[in-house]
């Protein structure tokens, strides 16, 4: 399956059941109600999945719940970082096997490692990888990948067919853009940011991959059409409802905690958190989904209750 | 006068001769050539223009000089800010004198104060100031003036007409368009980031005042004229132009350094500048300006040598 | 003069009349005060002291009424930094006039410039100042001058005599000193971080000036003492009284206005800052203006009310 | 073993083998190697030991061949943080059956939580803990822990026997003193930045845990003693030599690269990093390995040839 990687594609998090063990069966249900919502892709262990926050075993089976839930309807680009380049190449060899698109592989964390070791490290995974990578820009949580690295990494590795950049830097977008299109014209560029989705998408983004369009698909799938025909006014007055939302979600809770707390006004049960969280956090993230919930009503998305 | 705030405001700098006072005829000349280029309007002591680095007295005169070489053919905002709100009003009434549209004012900086504090000094200027104000704010430099500050001045004072926002940050630009104009729907809203021009524009700005506009005018109003017209091609394509010759002037000397530099290639005498400069400072800056010469002729501007 | 730059000197605010004026009459009897609790040196003109909100003229007449009031009993170290160094040489000029021991130099602020240019400002001022010099480096409000600049401008010009360093790295401190001592002996070195003082004053700084001492010079000065005669017990014990009411004054509002606030709590009448502040900001002064006041009490200051 | 947190315990790297495998043989006879230079104890798993470039069955096993090599001689701190709470319990109980003296457990990191987050995890890990808990602060690269997190969670929870700060914020570190050890006196407080080893010992810290101290513990046991026995004029001589190696090492290559290369120097099979490297980094690695050598030559360390 090669389908081009484009659109928006959703990190939704796990259910988790009253033990704190993967919801299996909601989390298919999950990805079946997203694909339904016409979200163009999935993206499982990402930040928004708390990739960090489960075991080895625990990521594999996220991949396989998530690709067979999605049954080749949509493309799956499944995080794959691992301890280290050799745990990371077994993962996505799992990845492959599953049936994934792609995997996605964050910069190397914690330790903040310059351009050189970023290369570096793409480079070993890239080489032996049985399956097309896309980079995972986040320099707020990981060392960065600067754009003279992103374009050394995509003239020299095939292998390597994308990036998702969560800066949501437009200017550094632009320079991204204009580094990587001339030496490789397909080359997928995803904004990680929904507050700049559409100028993204005009600026040539060819998708997003943002926790919000796990809450409000409706609204991020109809930013992204509007933006790729050219139509701004609609586009924009999206992009403005698609921040409303995120403002409201993202900043209610520490990340990702109010995404779960959004995904539950949808109508799934998400289950605690595995971060533990005070009497007071759990007040004020119980506030934050009656928020929501206001928050989605008015703005007309159907089947809140 | 109360020309519209729109457009590309161009922030120049000040011409110096070789004593290191102001060039009065070479800084006329140097607004005559803007305005002949098509600049919408003026910037005179803003950040570019080293505002910080005049007295009193010389700042006064540059706003003279600047106001009487436009001579009504564009709207002169021109930085204000001054040690303390009874000297800034005093700068204020002088701009008036001068025939200036508006003046311009930075966010309280050196100490870095909260949002309250920053609402508290707009406040006091607006309440007697007798000309428009727009805020400025550059958070990288200065105190910020966020989104609800922004809001809230703009509510409460007709004196306070806009604000140059130079953050560079586009969702935080849509979080402010969403803010303001709901209530005051001819708030002038521009970006001091020329590497986000095109889509700040498409987003619903006003306009923009940025130091490149000074070298490649020609350039930064065709960006604003094709993205104002819709025509998105033109407009990201004479985007790409402006960012490669941001970067160049931008990062080839600590700013704004590389702006005298650059304004020079274009045929102006800048004279050194007041902040002094190592042998090696020197003669970086001298490759510079080579470089600078060899991308406006590779760019295809006319009149470079 | 050449009295040695060494032990507390104290970096006070000037007092202001109801219009805003200063009060030339307080501030003498604040500096007479202060060298009646037996602080090493004054320091008109720094940080704390607003330079920034006062006009050139007013600042001349801090150092001059600062001057007149020490009356030769103390050093005076004034800080003399202006627009450029033209400007700057002038106050330096007008410093000597008025009898300080040296001029104190802050780093260029606004613009962020790399230690190059940092090195050509103070080289430039060293060259042609007719007054000792000391750096003033405040990385959280200025440029940062770096330990190799230290280095380079001590061995080359005699007239810079010392550094003030509010960085409050005790790390960076060390540094400072292995790589200033060996080349100048001599060479002053300030801490201008309360919150460290004793460990710096520890690890071989000559003294420190900090706005707390203008609160409670009794505890400044005698944990300096304790530092010096290797008393440790008693130096950190009045390091931790220290820390407490630095914490309270200097959270309690922004950025110096706790201490103007805490200048008033030890007798002073100061007057209305010239920051604008909203009636909620006035609020929480007065209720910082009991607190401090009780702290000193319980902290067993003389004189409290 | 209840043996008391205090003194230097190093964070030691782990030999590999030519197949990036754990030499553990290698890491056996360094372990003995630290005793025989007179640490106070070890500190297997921390950011210098790249616990996150290891599986958990891996970091299980440095686990237990740290213990079984120290053989109770001095007391071992072992990193037991993994993906969530109930993995780092298991990994808890891991560390008891070996015979660990504790655990250590940094903040969580990547998602960068608040406190209220903070409390919350460190609360459910010292509830169900079998093993004594030290908390691991290290800002740069984990969510911070502040001192009134600190201080709550040392009032509510005996299981919880210290901290290591990595902040190298001497100020700081006097307020974590001043808020702790009123309420837990023998709360073992050490510090983890060796470039202010000596202040942070006078100013009341038990210990330090750097990684210089596996690369010339001789200078940090004398630094220690010296400290401890109040004879400042040895205790700074010695910090500064120790200041002199750090900045050699943390800065000759990507942290922690320049402890491998420097650990190699004393004469340890260290094996290639799990992070690639570039050509150039492993040149410049061979560079670093000869000043290093240099250096400690230099510095009289015995051994180096």
């Amino acid at each position: 399956m090669t389908a081009p990687i484009t659109g928006i594609l959703t990190p939704h998090m796990v259910p988790l059941d009253g033990q704190g063990r993967i919801d299996e069966d909601e989390l298919a249900r999950l990805v079946d109600w997203l694909i339904g919502k016409r979200v163009h892709g999935l993206y499982p262990n990402g930040s928004t999945g708390e990739f960090l926050r489960f075991t080895v075993g625990e990521r594999r089976r996220i991949v396989e719940i998530t690709c067979q839930a999605a049954a080749g309807r949509v493309p799956v680009v499944a995080g794959a970082a691992e301890a280290n380049v050799a745990e990371t190449l077994a993962a996505c060899e799992h990845c492959l096997d599953c049936g994934a698109r792609a995997v996605a592989i964050v910069a190397p964390f914690y330790y903040r490692l310059p351009a050189e070791s970023v290369y570096a490290y793409f480079a070993a995974i890239a080489r032996d990888s049985p399956i097309d990578v896309t980079l995972y820009n986040i320099p707020l949580l990981a060392s960065p990948i600067d754009v003279p690295t992103v374009a050394r990494l995509a003239a020299e590795f095939p292998r390597i067919i994308g990036i998702k950049d969560s800066s949501g830097d437009i200017g550094q977008m632009i320079r991204l853009l204009a580094a990587v299109r001339p030496v490789r014209p397909e080359f997928a560029v995803l904004t990680g940011w929904e507050g700049a989705l559409v100028p993204m998408i005009l600026a040539g983004c060819d998708g997003g991959t943002h926790a919000t369009s796990a809450v409000v698909p409706e609204l991020t799938r109809a930013a992204f059409d509007a933006a790729k025909a050219g139509d701004l006014a609609t586009a924009f007055a999206l992009q403005h409802r698609i921040t409303r939302v995120f403002d409201v979600v993202f900043g209610g809770a520490e990340f990702p905690e109010g995404f779960r707390v959004a995904t539950g006004v949808r109508g799934f049960k998400m289950g605690p958190s595995r971060q533990p969280a005070t009497a007071e956090q759990h007040a004020a993230r119980a506030r934050l989904a009656d928020r929501v919930r206001r928050l989605l009503i008015e703005e007309g998305i159907e089947g809140i209750k």
